[in-house]
Formats: structure tokens, sequence, C-alpha cells
């Protein structure tokens, strides 16, 4: 069986978008396979029993955040744009339905360019139907499924399953007894698999 | 007038220790000046309005903490030893003493080296004393300074300085409008002195 490395990703989540444009083919580079993880950040801080407030809400923090995603963006060469909207839930229960069809790629690395690099609202019905239709999903079945209790319950299970691992933040990586947090690990990350290639 | 980079930091965290291994030898290099300020975390933390918890408070992030802690270490070739306290402020509080002797480099690579490198606890009579003769400072003279009002008065007034400057945590180096958050951001550090070398 294939190596795997466990991604917990939110798609509320900037340096999870700028991880996402690098960990795919990192991983695939050393052979391992990417599981994919949606949780809820708030919720997951929070059943962390980290009750502080969100990068958002500490004004002195947006500043400097802003500077950093800037610079990140440079760096990576790619457009970045803060989101008309960050309620996210709806795309983030969509992951389940394309991991489901074989699509989890396509359609986490469309959703991640369209937020964040587009800066479109994640909770646009038009947004979730063309996300779903270019990464080649059935685009009524795909929105029902977000909808849907089936989809809600699954989103509550993997936000249990991630707290049970000690996960209490995105984005977070997790291979073998490793952890890693940041975009800015990614390093690490490489340092890891290239000595662990699968 | 040279250029100056002010370097905010507090003998509690582990990535100022990480940070401050490489800045000074990096703003020299582009020949900028390195102004210290020290302040207390857990102060300026809420003055920013952030109410949450400490690292250390949150028991799911302590083990990916002490894995990414330990790997920086060895990337560094440092020695990481957690400390046998974390009570800083008299430490803190004589960086002013050294600065005023133009000692600060000396004293803070050294203090920082005993908390981090060597895991000492930064409150003790015998540390606080080896760590002034280490640093060429005259040691009575500075554990009267350490304990005096004076000491309180210039620790207080810095807080309340950095807190006016957007200061909200460690490692915060601020150069022009520029604010780098984080040892792991010392690459930007050094793309923007670079092209606005001294």
């Amino acid at each position: 069986m294939a190596k795997a490395l466990d991604f917990y990703i939110d798609f509320t989540s900037p340096f999870t978008y700028l991880c996402n444009l690098k960990l795919p083919d990192l991983v695939a580079k050393y052979g391992y396979q990417l599981n994919y993880h949606v949780i809820d950040i708030p919720t997951a801080k929070l059943a962390a029993g980290n009750y502080g407030p969100s990068n958002r809400q500490v004004p002195a923090k947006i500043k400097a955040l802003m500077q950093d995603l800037n610079r990140w963006a440079q760096h990576y060469g790619v457009p970045f744009k803060f989101p008309k909207g960050l309620v996210a839930w709806r795309m983030n229960i969509g992951t389940f339905f394309a991991i489901e069809k074989g699509r989890a790629r396509q359609y986490v690395d469309e959703g991640f360019r369209l937020v964040w690099g587009e800066g479109v609202d994640p909770n646009d019905d038009a947004v979730l139907r063309g996300l779903a239709a270019k990464a080649g999903l059935d685009v009524d079945a795909f929105m029902a499924y977000v909808a849907s209790r089936e989809g809600e319950k699954a989103y509550e299970a993997s936000r249990v399953a991630a707290h049970a691992r000690g996960v209490y933040g995105v984005p977070i990586m997790i291979a073998d007894d490793q952890i890693w947090w940041g975009n800015d690990r990614l390093m690490f990350v490489e340092e890891y698999l290239k000595a662990h290639a699968a």
C-alpha cells in the first residue's frame, strides 16, 4: 500500500491556498498519496481549546497579514485576492463528493484558485456550479449533496476525526508520527518525504 | 543616518531565539542598524485584542510545536532545550541596561543561548549575574537595574511604544513601512533589505 500524507484544509484559509499550490506535486514526487480532509477552522480551534480570536479579528495583525500574503503570492508568482465572502461550508462539504468521484485534486485546486486567486464568494450558487463543472462532476447531484444532511454528517465526522488526531488548524499535514503546520513548513515536509520516500 | 531595522523580542519566545541566530548578521550585511525592543508577549497580545491562550495552553499544539522547534534547531545546527522556567521579565529589562552600555548584541545573543540553547531558568540570580558578566556589564549595577523602578518604567514604555507601532507578538521586525512576523519570514526580510540596502 502506498504511503499517504493527510492534508487538513478549509477553503476560508489563504495559507492553505498557498500550501495547496505546492503540496500535491511535492507529495507525488516522493510516491505518497495525498488524502484531503476538510474541517471548519473556528470549530477545530475551539475544540482544541483555542478560544482566541481569528487573525481577521485582531486589527494589528491585519496589516502584517496582508503584507505577508502578498509577499507569498509574489514569491510563488500567483494571483492573490481577498474573497468577497468567507462562508465556505458548502464548498468544504463538496470536497467529500469530489473525493467519492475520484476528482479531489481537480476540485480542491480549482476551489482555492476561485476563492483566493480570483476572490469570488465561495457561497455563491453560480460559483459552486462552475466549480463542480470544472472538476468534472455532475453539477445537479453536487448541488444536492452540499445541501444534504449526508454532506453535513460527513463534515461533522471529518471534524471529529481531525480533532482526535490532534488537528487544531489548517493547513496541517500529517504523515506517520509527524505533524507540520503551515505553508511555510513545506521545506520540512519535503525533507521528511525525501528521507522516507514511499 | 544609517537605516535601521526594529526587532521586537521577549526571552520567553523560542522562535525569537531562532530568529536572533540569523538576524544580526543579515541586517549588518545590508548596512542596517539593528534596534532591539523588549516587550512582554502576553501583555502585547492582550493589548492588540488577542485574548487567546498561549501555544503552551493548547495541548494539541504542543506536540506539533515541539516537533517544529526541534526541526528548526536541527536545520540551523544549534542546541534546543525547553527552559526550566519562563519568568523572564528581569532578563528582558536587563536589555535596556545592555543597550545603554553599547552591549546589546552580546547580551541578547547570550541570553537567548542560555534560555533556549541550555534551557536554564531566566529568573535565576546566578544565571542573570553570569549573563551580565559574559556581556561585559558591571554585574552589581546590572542586578540593581533589573529590580529597579527605572527598569520597570522603561519596560512599560517599550510595550506602549510597540503597541503604538502595531506590534502584536514576537519576533516582529519592522523597517520603513514593512512588518515581518516570525523566524520563518527571514527570507522575505532579506529580500527587502537587499532591494533597499542602506
